[in-house]
């Protein structure tokens, strides 16, 4: 790979993305674009700009973008209509986010006409795979830096060391080290590394940072109604709102009610194993409502093959497989099935848990004339039980009566 | 299918049961053989006999079993083994209870040369299923008597006119009609029909029989210790039990904390809808445990092979379809990867939730000297994600190659 | 189910529909319609139109239909997208032609004022469940009225006797029984039954009907050039055609090479196992040629995907399901592959075979740069490997070193 | 990676090799140990002990093994229960012999208290990655070196200068460049690289080494019948034989026949396309003849989950994953499938192809009984169709009513 010269980099305004967009320009001597998006991670962005042109960034090469409306219309829903969890457990908060990073890295790769997009992931995880998978997929030319695979600064002194050399202002609280490492956007918070690395461990509660403790959380449920049109969530409580409005609702209900925590050991896609404590409060709310309302609108064959995909689904997400044609593929599978997923949920938030407790829609499959234990006016005809067990046991039978015989 | 001359009746003791028991009598002419089992439903077992006596059962026609310890360490654990859930959320609780009533039916007709067994479950529901199946895969030969789809007692009111013709007990508060149906087991208790028919209205507080309300839970939080060994529980708290009475610990522990309650809309097997409220106390900890040993104990490859068959598996067993080729199949899957699932979980139980917070194990594939923050002292060479990533981005790059080349 | 008042036959002009026409007028009193469809079985069906009217069908209630382009277009090539074989090989020839006619017997019976349609596939073939899933699912009120399960003629002497009674004309060759039964359209012909109901038994050489005997078919090989668009052929030899012309040319090499004859036993839906041969002369061919031109064009993510599905979508056309969620969900995910599946294969014609020996395509994604045992001027650079294979082989050597610790 | 001390080298006795053995002894002056394995290459092994002797190699230092038996045994036939393809077509017969080689290397570097291992595949290829993903699972601390991917030969020239700097006797045959590379086992011969580089380009002639020409074969069709016990093949017309000689013989037979050729491109687990052809031709017809006889011997439910996993399976083999626990677990899966996958396939081998033709077990499902087109007896009541149809209609009536209410 050549050098660079010019580099779009995903910019925080923090320490250690303010120590490498120095190293971009100290180590390949190119020009440097910054990117810094609102994800919701509940930071402001005002002091990344002033952090960047300090640094000597252009004004022109300064990107600062709300995108809270785009991450979650575009990539939470699409993602929560399949009911996506990884390893049964996980809501895949962070990986959902890096696709749409690396895609705004790219397109303002073309705008300015830089060659090449750099991030901070360590060399470690799965961001790194995540956001060089994607920028890959949308430009397979892009030169892709992660300087933390390439740098010596590789303890916590030499970074500092680094910093002070090249006159970067580091804040008093980051001097010492974190005693975890956090990812947060609007759909999640994630906390792992340091005093989380043994499992076997309790983590402690100053780790989690998003939720109320349930045990300090409201003594009495509170009841929500999430309105859905092809399945994704619309309306709290018979408002319409936005998309990224209704997941920050949804995780003000979450927060207040303890939803959402998650203590985790997860399989990497680079082949280790890591704990994290994740805490996804709208999140969780939001995939059990959308389970509720598919309960009555999707039929069993469309909801058991939504099922069986899911898991594999959840894996090329997790995996940063988000533009790949098998991904797409799966999407277009998804979204055939949404077409009826219209209706509103009913659930109660309590001390940490969010469980439907009601469901209704015009849309709906359920058919109490059938399922009644009155009187059905003939809706079912009970006698169609007995072909019906009679042929599905065929097989059965027949395969009975071959063991009997070979045992013989 | 011709008469059959000695039937073998799932029979509880109760008023629907033994209003079979009499028709079986008086519509065939045929001997009754009685078969009540204790699966932990909670009810004693001693009427059952005094009622099948009063109703002209021969003593040595009486089976009277208690089969807890068969039911959870041959179907309950194994199929926990798999983490099998039913459309996301229902843990099949009355499902994998019915393959070894339909198997003792089986071989008690085998020891008493009957040629027919009976079941009290109606023709709209899965149960006749999963009976019929069961008992057709295990004797091709026997007949299968279901009097729900045959009878002309259609109404509670002609039920209760044969009940007083033919002599048999109505106790009081079986006069007026249920406001629900139930089933229980060692596993769960479930409810449905009539006042929950409406999926659109609140289940009333009383149908939840078998869980404290989360509300009045107790406010603070209670921990304790799973132990497994190759995927099946095996102590609480360092005190090793029967698989049978860890899970009626466990189911304590649920109770007391309001843990499982799962107000549902499923897809029966034959084909519509239905609503049900479940409880289950110790199989939703037990599930919760389960995956949390699976953690640290199952490697990826393992991991997510077993979650991709899952839906298909747990909908075997809804199905009825325990004993089938596919299901065995999948068993042996399932209990190849269970061989290092071994080790402890740490559980809080708190209002309604069930949650790992931490888990250890000899059997850990966990390595905190790779996934640290701090050096590693070499166990991962950072610079192998290049070209992990490169080859993985390669089908990617060119695929990116091959659009932009045709969209010329 | 009250008496049909009109009905929709699905009418050959064959003398076992045309006993049913009678059986129908005679035992319901209901007018009847015939829908008499070419779907390329190789039959007039000019003679269709004089029996029905010889049998006293209006002119106006007589529907003559020329469907080969929608049977190809709508049906056959979507399935072909999917290189659906069931049980590993058969091309699912009968399954596709069934989704299309119920189709037309509901809108003619919409059209004509009917309730009801009928059909003439016995009580234990695959036939009737497609025929009535596939119109239930297109109209839930339709009657569909299957005689072979209702009426007493269920013998050949009973049948010949009613046509008889009726003034039915019978042909002289249809007074003997079939030595097998057959059915036909453009995409195959099945025969099964009778002379083949011993699957230990050879076929004997006059079941085939739609292809040459290999043995005696050219010694030389012919090749040929399929073109592809979207995963749908549309020349041959470089000749654009319509689909089912296409489809009659691949039928005619087809034949003249033996290509496409299978003897096959397998799984019918209503739980049994039968025995047919199958002949699908050019339908083997394309699938052959479709199979070469996705090994250029798709990749290795999008065809695995496919591969993984598509015993799921043909078990779902053999059971009948084409009018399903599921299936429609399948297809939205398969049609999504297809959108660079253009371009062309060559193959290999002779005695019993298809083979494809050379494909070329401008969306090939096939790079010779990358491959080359040459020097590959740096498109590829064979240190990544190193990473890649350290990074999957990180679980396993994780599990390996557990495995040591715990055999200790 | 500290040097290596001692290395064992997948050794052939040809020049490649021969190569890389010096360059490992001058490289890293390290101890050299070979094995050379017969696995039905078709090459004498002698000169390989002779050449590895003049090179150096203490006669303790040298494996010469047979490993036929064990290689069709334990890897062919395993695979082979599972009638694993790989993207439709390829019959993995490269794959399936590495596990073998990286086994057999591993076992000999503990004997030999060797610390390393190496082979002899280029980094472009899926072999590096099988052979070491196979080592470092069955000794995670062993050292792997690929010479290919590490030394600086990368011309003919250079190879052939360094073989004449090292006395290394270079062949007369072998100084010009192969026009195509090769691998072969008893299992299959596999061509590629060079001539064959452009998949638009029919392959010549002389590639295909293995099986005669279908055009020049015997014009007469010839009929074998292979014996099946718990899915393996254990004779031929009725001769017991052992797996290494059944593999052999079936290769005699397709050889003949001209049965097995397969031009193909395929997606490398590394990222790239390639194209190959390959001969199989005893395993082709071994593949044929495992599908005839589970036609008759496994039921739906077992076939259609083994068809649906087979995919997965497949390419796990291809990957390098046969010593994961993922393999190990759809291995336990298959393996159950087979227990009574055993009885008689009779085949057709003509010019090309093999055909099933009849095939007849103890063990078979086939009910003539039921499927008959004549009285049967009572076996079958026709009449359970109709409540089969009708439930597994009733959800595709509700979505239908459904769908017209939410137009309306």
């Amino acid at each position: 790979m050549s050098a660079p010269k010019k580099v779009v980099l995903a910019y925080s305004g923090g320490l250690d993305t303010s120590i490498i967009l120095k190293w971009l320009q100290t180590e390949y001597g190119c020009e440097v674009v910054t990117f810094t998006a609102d994800l919701g991670q509940g930071e402001e962005l005002d002091p990344a700009r002033k952090k960047a042109e300090l640094l000597g960034i252009k004004p022109e090469n300064i990107f600062i973008e709300d995108v809270r409306e785009e991450f979650v219309r575009d990539f939470v829903f699409p993602m929560f209509r399949a009911n996506a969890v990884y390893e049964g457990l996980y809501l895949l908060g962070t990986s959902i986010a890096r696709p749409l990073i690396s895609k705004r890295l790219v397109e303002i790769a073309k705008e300015t006409g830089a060659d090449a997009v750099a991030h901070g992931a360590t060399g470690k995880g799965n961001d790194q795979v995540r956001f060089e998978l994607c920028a890959y997929a949308l430009n397979p030319a892009i030169k892709v830096i992660a300087p933390w695979r390439e740098w010596s600064l590789t303890s916590r002194t030499r970074l500092l060391e680094f910093a002070e050399q090249n006159q970067i202002p580091i804040a008093k609280d980051k001097r010492g080290e974190a005693p975890f490492s956090v990812d947060a956007n609007l759909l999640h918070t994630s906390s792992e590394g340091k005093v989380l690395e043994d499992p076997g461990q309790m983590a402690p509660d100053y780790v989690y940072q998003r939720t109320d403790d349930p045990v300090t959380a409201p003594d009495t449920p509170e009841y929500i109604e999430v309105g859905f049109e092809k399945g994704d969530a619309v309306s709290i409580n018979g408002e319409a709102m936005s998309p990224a409005t209704i997941l920050t609702k949804l995780n003000d209900y979450g927060r207040k009610h303890g939803i959402g925590r998650l203590d985790f050991v997860e399989n990497r896609f680079v082949g280790m194993k890591s704990r994290g404590v994740y805490e996804t409060p709208g999140g969780t709310i939001l995939l059990e409502a959308h389970r509720g309302i598919e309960q009555i609108t999707l039929d069993s064959g469309a909801g058991h093959l939504k099922d069986s995909i899911m898991p594999r689904y959840a894996e090329l997400i997790y995996n940063g497989l988000w533009f790949s044609p098998e991904r797409e593929m799966l999407q277009a599978l998804v979204d055939k099935s949404q077409e009826h997923v219209t209706g509103t949920v009913k659930l109660m938030l309590f001390k940490g848990s969010a469980r439907t407790v009601a469901r209704w829609s015009d849309h709906s499959l359920y058919s109490e004339a059938h399922v009644t234990f009155e009187e059905d006016a003939g809706a079912y005809d009970q006698k169609d039980a007995q072909g019906f067990i009679n042929l599905n046991a065929l097989r059965l039978k027949l395969i009975a009566v071959r063991n009997a015989r070979v045992k013989g």
